[in-house]
């Protein structure tokens, strides 16, 4: 089947706004290597895919619509559209409360690159779950999807009241603050919550009364503050290497 | 004085244009915070101010110009400009050729998000010197310096062939290469130089063979890489932590 209709051009471009993927329990990868990936990693959770004429070669048993390169810019979120598109729906499973190992926790991370960036770290470090207090960007926004480079497939997200979450966790709860204790010499548990702040905020004040471990990564030069997808970087692998 | 003439508008947005930036020797900075910085910390190389009336206080002898807000959004790089913007000349000390010390190199990082990020990594942990192969992205970038959060008035940065200054450097060059040795069981020189590559090819061929020591960070999930200012991050720190 070739040529897309304007209803179905309508109905992808809508999967840009929260609204219409929270709706439809549906969202959009971009991009010739994050369609392979998605045939690769959770084929039964393709709805349909977008791609140029003689681009990828798509297994059988998948929706799929050959569209010209007018119509992939018209149903893209990129500048640059790169030659495949697919509608993937949301995971449904939820996690469980409190899964075992370190969790990392967001507290209205509002970049999608920063928040991309962090699933990235968490797949890269093999942390499972991320989750999120319902003022985070949604990890199914465009952009956050594209700078994940295929973590949204492997790490699982879920958005809640932080607040409630973390007075039932019964782990140590280890928050990243500029007074927290010197990282480097503290002494830390592998099966935890890493809470990090908003960018320029930071934690909020409700929570950082629950954190139980205040830690923060020294600083050596003259910088006001590290950004927040670094100091996670930082301090995961500070929980990994021991 | 109060406004701004035609050529003056054209003037400063040509440095939007690595071109004339290197012409003039000249960058821009924006954002009320950015300019308070630059009257603290490089008064001297201050060329001229543009702001709102009434929101920063700028002290004598700096050239000063109140301008509108629709004024502002014609000299501006941003999407939403915010209430001043400085032109600065850039730095004209060059550096010793070796300086001593921790020293970044960078092969190639393309993106300005990354770069700003990893100078304001490099200005957090008291790195003075960053030094970019030629076909690395202009630090005087208006994506970059604003990313930067400052640390663009702090840490220098030079543009060399970088496979001829590192022939001639009296140091440990470690690199970042996925198939190095696990740099949490390395032993680290802090007198030494870290060289991290461009995003999607690492560091080229030329310079992977002036690497004495290559390191890599550990992966224990299933991402096939981490952003490069993550990794220039965690690198970073586990030099500095020891």
């Amino acid at each position: 089947m070739s040529g897309l209709s304007k209803n179905k051009i309508k109905w992808i471009r809508s999967l840009q706004l929260k609204k219409f993927r929270d709706e439809l329990g549906l969202f959009i990868v971009e991009g010739e290597k994050m369609v392979i990936e998605a045939i690769e990693l959770c084929p039964e959770r393709i709805e349909s895919i977008y791609f140029i004429e003689g681009t990828i070669n798509i297994p059988k048993g998948f929706q799929h619509t050959a569209v010209s390169e007018k119509e992939l810019d018209q149903i893209s979120s990129l500048k640059t559209p790169n030659k495949a598109l697919a509608v993937i729906r949301k995971h449904t499973q939820a996690l469980l409360s409190v899964p075992p190992g370190l969790i990392l926790a967001l507290d209205g991370v509002q970049d999608p690159g920063n928040m991309g960036t962090i699933l990235r770290i968490a797949d890269w470090f093999g942390i499972e779950n991320v989750i999120c207090s319902e003022n985070t960007v949604d990890c199914f926004n465009p952009k956050v999807v594209q700078s994940t480079m295929g973590a949204i497939f492997r790490v699982n997200t879920e958005y809640c009241n932080l607040s409630k979450w973390l007075r039932q966790v019964n782990k140590p709860v280890y928050g990243a603050l500029l007074e927290g204790e010197d990282v480097y010499n503290s002494s830390l548990k592998d099966d935890a919550v890493l809470l990090m702040g908003n960018e320029g905020k930071g934690i909020s004040d409700e929570l950082i009364s629950l954190i139980s471990h205040p830690i923060m990564i020294p600083r050596f030069g003259k910088a006001e503050s590290l950004n927040v997808s670094i100091a996670a970087g930082i301090l995961v692998s500070e929980f990994k290497r021991r």
